[in-house]
């Protein structure tokens, strides 16, 4: 019989990789700080734990999905933390967003108790994951990766292996949020030049987003922007803050200078500073709009 | 029977939609700068023309694609530029990448002598034009739109109308130029980061441009980054200097603050002033890679 | 006797220019577009012209300072324009900050009717000049250049001849307002660094305007700046923007970038938009406040 | 009799720091990692310390002038650290620019053993120190505040207190440096605009650096830069870069967003990444005259 398989953290992506995981025909056991958003999974035949500990089994796979670096370290470390209990020949699979220097600490401390920590941010959104499309990104031990390779692939539909560097697909991750923000800022200060140079906005981005920019960021955030629309439909502003200062952490360690991130996340800080850290990252578009004299849509 | 058509100006872009035209079975008159490149058209049963003037028909429908600002004012106006020759209810359809300022001023010309200019821009590159794919964006008289509907749809696969504006469609090209031009910018910026923290480029730019960005400016552009090869194979780097200062112009006009334009164009200038003005604009990545340290390819 | 000099323009700065003249000695035509602002020195001895030509003497020596390049070209140029009236043998010295194009037309145009036209853009504000120590920047061709010193040697307490090319002392003039819209652009930042760091902003532009920064643009627009105070006491925010636009066409010119000027136009053209061109341009604080989440003052 | 004065740090700034106790009457024991550097301190009185607890007394004054972050660490904390010995009642006067967030732990982890942390960071060179005239900007407890008094009165010219917010000071020094440092990219700006355009730089600079920027930053640098000369002489480029990146780190901290100070950060790495990190911090000019197109001086 397979051994029962851990997930922590049950927000909007976190729920729907237990159901992959479940339909897989692993046994799921699951935990999150609101055990409310745990129900949908429980009534599909995973097992509620207690307690991050209570959801692993020794020298077992454990997947985690949470918000921030602040709450993979709460949820790894500490009595009740999954890692003392993962121990000798378990394999923490890592699916968050974090700092890329919290990648490497968490690769010495897996190590310390014999277990292994892989990286593997995930590209997509719930219906992808739904769908089985979802695209992750790997890296870590090889004897590792071999090993959950079967619970990645019932999880998504495409796994990337960026080899052994620590923290490498933790970078990938950061580096396509860095694009995505930079996307939304250029498609932003288009709009602006196009409206007021008499250029109807959406026409402009239906345009782009069929021909040379024919994919989902153009489509998506595009339409967004250009109908100036920020209810929140992609990703949160205040995370995209987050995401951005990340990728500038990243930067900083490897000495790399990169303009557009450091504008992206002045245009960010100061959206938030105005309030505006609850709408989606289109929200952007407010900032130019407004220095563009562009009045409330 | 028809009128002739007459095609100004025969570089890569101009020669495949003369071909269009011929194939739709309009008579064609072409002229160009350098004769010599006409030959394929006048094998294919174009008539070659001795000056920009001897290519137009009285009245009737001319289009031009031309380099520059100043090729645009050479072959319309003066003794033996097409516009004395279009006269009266004539139509110049101009496909070239100009200034936003040039295009309002080429409307008034033309009105002046009782004939039409349109803005009609097009996005592709030469296979797209002979695969009948090219996408026009077209602004300016009605009535003018509607009588050279059918040529322009002998010529691509795709119009949109930007309305009346003077010189509205010519923004849209300078606004999708801009998207290109900073996409790439970003892409190497981020490219530096995945190399400098241990990821492969390549396989960066592979995964991110078969999920969230599956489309020709992230996989053609983005290869080309990811490989540093930036032999010119898109557009030459002087041309998008030229451009992206033609997009400052349009939005210094309309008071649109443009950061990210602001900094494309410095990118872009400091590698013109480095002798990088010949390579294809993708050589960005030269300055963002040295920039970042990263030695020669 | 000496023959009358010409003065055009008596705004804040022109209106001192001319009482340094009459006090040294010379006979003084003036003219300005509202003739009310030339009482002050008509009481004092000057002659009220009704046409700029009227102000001239064939032959002899006119300054101008108005405020921009449409206001240059048509008190210079047209029926009752100075220029015609100047002829051959006269000279233009032209006090205005214009474009660096615009020097060149006008050396031009001059040299067409046998005139001379100088750059002698001035450095200083109204209190300066009538205490004798404004600063010129002087530049053209080197007789007229002699010829025109004992005038300018009336108005200024300095005179720094930067030689012959055409319009140099006119990029010194626009070089040196960038350099201070840049110093109120790091001025502002630094005190909200400083203000949401707990320290307070007076305290902290003092210990640097009495130090390392122990100089005019740090102690005046510096205090401004740390005490919130927008009220034009130094230069207008639109002027300012005119100006910082023209270092932009002058880098543009020279193929220099200037990511700094950039980055400073495009917050001025930001404050413009929301209503603050008539504010100091220390108002620049303005959007650096609001961007850092500091409250009205 | 007087309790001895520890200083620990020897450097340029160190070694005058020294001289000036001595000369004020108080006994001092010094400490350098290279002791070598102490000699010239030991033949004007002071006693070389083996350690810096060595140079400590308990319960009182010890002054650190250290290079970093880490530095500061090394000789505060640990088995011959200064710290434990100081103990109960002693006072650590910190003249080192460190992190805003450094001082914060300072700070703390005086007051856990009964002793007090001041950040007195100085603004001057070492020519200043030994004249007498050096700033100091101070902050921390007002009791300790009034006890070193003397004893910087002894060092300084000036001390300007900035209250009780721990690090406030610190912040004033950093703030300070990031003005520095944007002075020398604008005027770096600022000659590449003349020099292209026909002015002589040195000229410029000494206009600007006589009128509106008579202040030693303007002088000092300024003439550097347009000399093209960037031996060190100022401050060395790695030390600019890592105060710039301490800059950005407080902003991060105060959410304040630095467009400016990214933008010098970038400046700064590409030159470290180029090589040029024991230059001047005027070598900023260095990149920006490559970017301009200017040659080798």
């Amino acid at each position: 019989m397979t051994a029962p398989i851990g997930l922590i953290g049950l927000g909007n992506m976190g729920e729907p990789i237990g159901q992959r995981i479940l339909q897989a025909g692993y046994p799921l056991r699951v935990w999150n700080r609101t055990a409310a958003k745990a129900e949908a999974l429980v009534q599909a035949g995973a097992t509620l734990a207690q307690s991050p500990a209570e959801a692993v089994e020794p020298g077992g796979i454990v997947l985690t999905m949470v918000s921030d670096d602040a709450a993979l370290d709460r949820v790894t470390h500490g009595e009740n933390g999954l890692l003392a209990k993962l121990g000798e020949g378990g394999i923490h699979i890592s699916h968050s967003t974090v700092a890329a220097s919290r990648a490497l600490a968490m690769e010495t401390a897996h190590e310390a108790v014999g277990a292994t920590y892989l990286c593997a941010p995930v590209f997509g959104r719930p219906p992808t994951i739904l769908a089985g499309k979802l695209a992750i990104a790997l890296s870590g031990d090889p004897a590792a990766k071999k090993r959950v390779r079967p619970v990645l692939e019932a999880v998504s539909g495409k796994i990337v292996d960026f080899g052994e560097t620590p923290g490498a697909a933790n970078v990938v991750k950061l580096s396509g949020n860095f694009l995505i923000a930079s996307a939304i800022e250029s498609i932003s200060e288009a709009c602006a030049l196009a409206e007021k140079s008499g250029v109807d906005r959406r026409q402009f981005i239906d345009l782009m987003a069929s021909t040379l920019f024919e994919c989902p960021v153009y489509q998506i955030y595009g339409t967004g922007i250009a109908d100036r629309r920020y209810e929140p439909f992609g990703f949160r502003l205040s995370l995209g803050h987050k995401d951005v200062n990340l990728v500038l952490g990243a930067a900083a360690d490897a000495d790399v200078p990169m303009p557009v991130a450091s504008l992206v996340h002045d245009r960010l800080l100061s959206l938030m500073n105005r309030g505006h850290g609850d709408l989606d990252w289109t929200a952007v578009d407010i900032g130019v709009s407004e220095d563009a004299g562009l009045g409330e849509k």
